[in-house]
């Protein structure tokens, strides 16, 4: 068949590098590709400029060769770790991106909900399966999220990142923790002040996140729980809830 | 020989678990053993207490059993990882207490300038070179920093962490970088309000800390140094210079 057009992403923004403010890989020079789109609706979600159909026409359908010449131009050519992230980045077509980086030497993460599996999961460099707690007003169905590590045959590093606002979403992180003893988990204080979409400046309430820390600290070490990595997003603390950089 | 009093080890302090809050273990539950003297005097040095020969009446000599029912008490006989460090834990006789934990499940880590090396360092889990950068006004003799690393003999995860001040800091660890390009470097933005030794609770100058950690998040962008870590001392930002948490 001819003239078949290329399977496009569809990408909220793409920007960086700067580093990584979130779990596994906190603090490495990252360039994000944030798609547009999410099969959920969490109450508290950070990226609502990617989530909400009423910010759709700020999202552009990409091929393969704009998002990577977006990227190659960012890095300076330079391989770096490129972030695919949402959204759900797993509901777009991203395996021959991935291809593509990994031919010059980039290296890509990928952070979902663990709803939507896909094959070109066990491509990834990191795989970061992020279950959403009850805060978030979602469901999580763990046959999806067991499809998801399936899909990744084991092949990319893998990491548990939750969220956790509450005593019912530390509960809920220690049962998923429980459910997948040989994954790695990152616990991450939630953000009761996320951006709202149109403005950059909002305030964000510094001092409720670092409360929120140190009361996940106490009760990590509380319950003996030594395995996990207690970490707050460390780009809302630099740069609060400023977009872009 | 009879009656040979066994080897002691000069402990400044012991407490835990809290999180780590620098480098490659940030975030993960840690006892600490602190451990009193240093051959340096880093003019910035964030722990003077464990340092300063003034407050070696405050530092205790302690049998390995004697060490280890505190980190066991402290930990509820749980198995954690334990941060060696100092003032130079290097100096210490530490590879007893090591074997002895690594028999109960314990993960040991030293971060340790890099100025004296053991043959026990192959025993820990996770080695910390963490050489000063010129601000610290030391000098790094690089042969006694080569004989750390190979008393180590590629066995422990091992990591370079560097503080860095000021430009001719950056150039120090970009330097130091290149000339170990197999180790994962952790650049830490340097406090210039480090906790006066008596007061535990000096106000630190947290706004200086997170400016000088975002001039070093460009300089690491600018330069395209993507394979570095970037990461701010997580128990200050959480804690100030209270110590003990
Ligand atoms: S899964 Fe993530 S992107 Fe989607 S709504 Fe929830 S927080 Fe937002
Ligand atoms: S090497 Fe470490 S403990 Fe020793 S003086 Fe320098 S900063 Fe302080």
């Amino acid at each position: 068949m001819t003239g078949m057009r290329p399977a496009e992403i569809r990408v909220s923004e793409i920007f960086g590098p700067t580093i990584q403010g979130e779990g596994a890989l906190t603090g490495l020079p990252t360039v994000f590709v944030r798609t547009g789109g999410c099969d959920y609706r969490c109450s508290w979600c950070d990226s609502l400029h990617a989530v909400d159909s009423a910010y759709r026409d700020e999202w552009r359908a990409l091929t393969v060769e704009e998002v990577w010449s977006e990227v190659t131009r960012l890095s300076g050519g330079v391989p770096v770790m490129v972030s695919l992230s949402g959204g759900n980045p797993a509901i777009q077509p991203l395996g021959e991106l991935i291809a593509r980086g990994h031919r010059e030497g980039y290296r890509f993460a990928l952070e979902t909900q663990g709803s939507v599996a896909r094959d070109w999961f066990a491509d990834l460099d990191m795989l970061v399966l992020s279950p959403k707690p009850p805060s978030s007003g979602m469901e999580t169905e763990w046959d999806d999220f067991d499809a998801c590590l399936r899909s990744s045959r084991g092949k990319p590093q893998t990491a548990l990142k939750i969220v956790v606002f509450d005593d019912a979403d530390y509960a809920y992180a220690r049962a998923a923790a429980a459910r997948h003893p040989q994954l790695p988990v990152y616990l991450q204080p939630g953000n009761h002040t996320p951006p709202p979409p149109d403005d950059d400046d909002a305030p964000i309430d510094i001092d409720g996140v670092m409360e929120r820390m140190r009361w996940l600290v106490d009760r990590v070490i509380a319950d003996k729980w030594f395995e996990v990595r207690v970490l707050p997003q460390l780009h809302v603390l630099i740069w609060g809830n400023r977009r872009g950089v």
